[in-house]
């Protein structure tokens, strides 16, 4: 068993990106990062990024707008940040405030600057093969470690546990495109699924992203298959400081078993969603420097 | 086993399109055709078309550029209808003459009149379950011949047989929404799937759209398995007229035998794609009603 190793990868990604910033003379690309409120979470992520930013050589912008900022409003910022050319990529941190309604705020980030990949363009652009677009850093990130653990998909049979917008459809169709790496037989499972297991056992890949702890077993797996665990489950653990654990959406320890290659959770398909937001940064620039 | 008629579910929907669209005091909704060229095959869609559209009480406006239009003279009358407050829905014929870059053309279509939905947008919609867009006419006429023929495919493995633009990948979103009478598993093959026989067998639910004259054969199969033929395709027949017959992806004869429902090839998938244009330009109509 070999374990993929996110954490890596993610980091030889940042170094590569921090290369090519470095010999970008002028103006450098430039990410907004939005944070409405004080969520602890997004507080930590958008830290992270605005890090990483820094590493590469990625100007960012932080705005913080109040917590009880109306939709409209809140919306309006997105449209300077659309109309501001020093600005390449928008972020908006989710979550938002109940009040606000995410899917809308999504869609009003111009589809040249949607580096979080999650407006209907760059989703459309997805499904059309288009690599103009740019696709949300998860199944990105996912498709990355896929490629760079010399694992290619053609005529592999891939499994994706979960049809969600964030993970489980945008990595069924990228794994489905007609380009090197990907060109797989791509079977789409979700909770509606019937015989999970009996399609799961069929796999060569298992992407799994359903959000239940531990949710797959040796049992469901084809040994020498290649599992990709998308889950981050926090689990009850007394014997943690935290009081919890995080557990992936596979039970790691028998799964990695028969398993030829596996990534960790945490430090697999996590850290290398920052790093695919920093490369569709870099993407944004160079795309918006040509015109 | 049961033939699923196309001919039949089509002239039902366009009926309840006329009554519909009878009831609509003042503008009528309109559709813009526009064909490039005198490609007998395009002459005859668009006749089709218009024919459709008179007889439900769409008003249509043909358009017919020359030959020799540019590409920029062609997206430019693309404009014009977009801004024209007359037109509801637009529809491009394919194929247009080789100078011409159509995903360029289909793409200058304001996503609120895409009634073919073959632009960006649209495809996006589908993906995020967004029902404020247009499916595309194919797909939308596969998901209504199985509504309408009683096939839930709730709980279903419905397996894809191609991955075009067109049919494949959208039909694929579609099976797998979580809408009613959808909810399927969803497998998507293609010509570089390795056991595709193996994989077929599994399925409740067949979509053949690979354009391959009778390539589905009874032992790629589940005994009552449900069978959507998308292909149609031309085959030498000397005692024909014209000297070809209609096939499609599956050898009807001995598929049907095994089947529990079957679409024909004519009149299956055929007949519902102008009905489906008719059903998205009413719903165009609609949306721009509102506004």
């Amino acid at each position: 068993m070999e374990l993929i190793d996110g954490n890596q990868i993610a980091s030889t990604i940042i170094a590569e990106l921090k290369a090519e910033v470095t010999g970008i003379t002028g103006r450098k690309p430039c990410i907004a990062l939005v944070r409405v409120g004080e969520d602890p979470a997004s507080v930590s992520y958008v830290r992270k990024k605005e890090k990483t930013a820094a590493e590469i050589g990625i100007t960012s912008r932080i705005i913080l707008p109040p917590i009880t900022i109306s939709q409209t409003d809140l919306i309006r910022q997105v449209a300077d940040l659309n109309a501001d050319e020093s600005v390449d990529g928008i972020l908006i941190q989710s979550p938002m405030p109940k009040h606000i309604d995410e899917l809308l705020v999504f869609r009003a980030i111009a589809p040249e600057k949607d580096v979080d990949g999650l407006g209907t363009m760059n989703l459309g652009k997805v499904a059309q093969d288009d690599d103009t677009g740019f696709v949300s850093c998860t199944p990105a990130g996912i498709m990355a470690l896929l490629a760079r653990s010399g694992v290619d998909l053609k005529g592999k049979h891939v499994v994706v546990i979960g049809r969600s917008l964030l993970v489980g459809k945008p990595v069924a169709l990228l794994a489905l495109q007609k380009k090197a790496g990907a060109n797989g037989t791509v079977t789409i499972c979700h909770s509606g699924t019937s015989n999970l297991a009996e399609i799961t056992r069929q796999a060569d890949v298992v992407i799994a992203a359903i959000g239940r702890p531990e949710f797959v077993k040796q049992d469901m797996i084809k040994p020498g298959a290649v599992v990709i665990d998308v889950g981050i489950n926090r689990v009850p653990d007394e014997s943690r400081k935290s009081g919890y654990r995080l557990v992936g959406d596979c039970a790691f320890a028998e799964v990695s078993t028969i398993a030829d290659k596996i990534t960790p959770v945490p430090g697999g398909v996590g850290p290398m969603t920052v790093a695919m937001l920093m490369s569709n940064t870099v993407k944004a620039y160079r795309q918006r420097e040509v015109k």
